[in-house]
């Protein structure tokens, strides 16, 4: 029921979802008969989803804790629900991110070794595409909190992006003397030093992101957040004057006839919707938060991004890293208190 | 003597500032010998540039605390100095950042009410142009920065940027309940409710930033940097993109052929030669610092930055704003001990 256009719209994406995935039925939250309804309207849905009815619905207006406190009736609550249940074995929202996050980290906890669950997306660079977390569940983080985010990314760059040996960059500042906070600079110390199976590259700088210098890029939620929406908008900005200078003159606007195949597939690499699916990383189960603007081709990607994790195994491969974290957490211990 | 091709990058630099600079006189330090000779290959240069003599150089690998003990004879400091005398109205370096921060501030001091100077810049919006700061001189900014960041670059967009009524905005995330860290929540609580003259938009995001909602975005030096670098790297990205795109086909390119004029203004809008010289904001006396990498171009942008800042008496005008800061700052302290 969450997102601008629900139920509408996550119901169309589910559409469109279902013919780019084998074997994944959906269980679906909310208002009994509008649902039905509108699966009725899409030839051969009803038959993978079940519909599941909801009386209450979280709005973006909804506070954290009102929505903890008295949303279990709600469709997203009953859907993280059926996650720890084991009825499903994820869950997609185009619903409040915030609600979401602590809903999901109240329901299904975190996983053994994760203090905080991070939010991360995929973004398209010059060498590929590279994972990118914490994009804003934690304001603060210390320097455990970006090195268990080091870890999640880590993962997730090899067995869902299937890259063999994924480097993890440390997103920081250029100047010299004054390169970085505490909390950087100590996770950095960490991860050169320990012997996780990560393979560190270090600092990297805002550039290094769209660069693809890296394929996982670890940062706090607030410098995250910045950076993926200043990225977002560097790239309206940029569209915004390459109409201009393509409709500037007569023999431009001929020139710009001529490439609008070319300008098309151009546009398509950076269209928001596939990259829709904010995932997130380091919880009990697979949790994936959809745009609440989108459309329903934007939702499926959202849907086949939780599909993929679920596929790849996403949580069970990240557990074995954690064991590996832990037991590096209780040496670092022992040692201090040596 | 500071910058990649340096003192031939800022001698010519000098003689294409000389062109649109009027009653404008250089004094130039370093190898009094070499400068001379390179003064000499630019007709007219002469005339208007003073040579004084410093044996030492500042390294972009020299340590802050090294430049500032040892360096009282290189060509940085001979020049910061020169402005402290009163022998010039201004100091332009291509130089090691932090080392150019760290002297100018101890050199210069700070204006009354500033606690730590900014780095500014101005950038290319939806809109216009906007100024942004601290771009990475103070890593950790708490609430008084933040609102000092915003007298300045105020000040700066009333009197340099010509607008009458400009707009700031307090750069943050968007997620509600997690909206922001201690210092962004207190400095937008600060002006909001401030009887300083500011237009205060509230809290941006990382996207408003190239549409040009506000005129001025403050935010800490980690961020600010991060976002700044994050916006280059994508335009590079969108470049890369937009490249391969206009060669994908012969009709692309024969589209491309036409579109040349349009194409050369789209990227000289981006030409971060237009937008070379970060501000020393803040400071007692006016400050630019020049890409190390720059071109000759590059650089007489920067010496424009310093003459423009000079010329508009940037540094009288936000004294009077920070009058008014210094009286709230007294009221407030009065209203606490109440």
């Amino acid at each position: 029921m969450g997102g601008d256009d629900a139920p509408e719209m996550v119901i169309a994406g589910l559409a469109m979802a279902r013919e780019k995935l084998r074997n994944v039925d959906f269980l679906v939250f909310g208002d009994e008969t509008r649902l039905n309804n509108l699966i009725a309207q899409h030839a051969g849905l009803a038959a993978v989803c079940s519909v599941r009815h909801s009386p209450d619905v979280i709005t973006n207006d909804d506070k954290v804790a009102t929505a903890l406190r008295s949303g279990k009736q709600s469709s997203m609550r009953m859907a993280i629900d059926a996650v720890k249940a084991g009825d499903a074995a994820g869950v997609v929202s185009a619903g409040n991110t915030g609600a979401l996050m602590a809903m999901a980290k109240f329901v299904l906890r975190t996983l053994p070794g994760i203090e905080r669950p991070a939010i991360a997306t995929v973004i398209p660079t010059q060498r590929g595409e590279t994972v990118m977390l914490d994009l804003g569940a934690n304001v603060d983080c210390d320097s455990g909190n970006l090195v268990q985010f080091a870890v999640i990314g880590e993962v997730f760059a090899r067995q869902v992006l299937k890259l063999k040996q994924p480097s993890v960059g440390l997103l920081n500042i250029g100047e010299e003397e004054l390169k970085g906070n505490d909390s950087v600079k100590e996770a950095s110390r960490i991860l050169h030093n320990s012997n996780l199976p990560i393979s560190f590259y270090g600092f990297i700088e805002g550039d290094d992101i769209g660069a693809g210098t890296v394929d996982v890029v670890v940062t706090d939620g607030f410098t995250g957040n910045v950076a993926l929406k200043t990225a977002e908008g560097t790239a309206q900005l940029l569209a915004h004057f390459l109409k201009e200078a393509l409709n500037s003159s007569l023999l431009s606007k001929a020139g710009a006839l001529l490439l609008l195949p070319a300008l098309r597939k151009f546009k398509e690499r950076f269209d928001p919707r596939r990259y829709n699916g904010a995932m997130f990383l380091g919880l009990n189960g697979i949790c994936v938060k959809s745009h609440g603007g989108t459309d329903a081709l934007g939702f499926s990607h959202a849907v086949c991004v939780a599909a993929d994790l679920i596929k790849q195994g996403f949580n069970d491969r990240i557990k074995e890293d954690l064991e590996s974290l832990i037991a590096m957490d209780g040496a670092e211990a022992a040692a201090a208190s040596d």
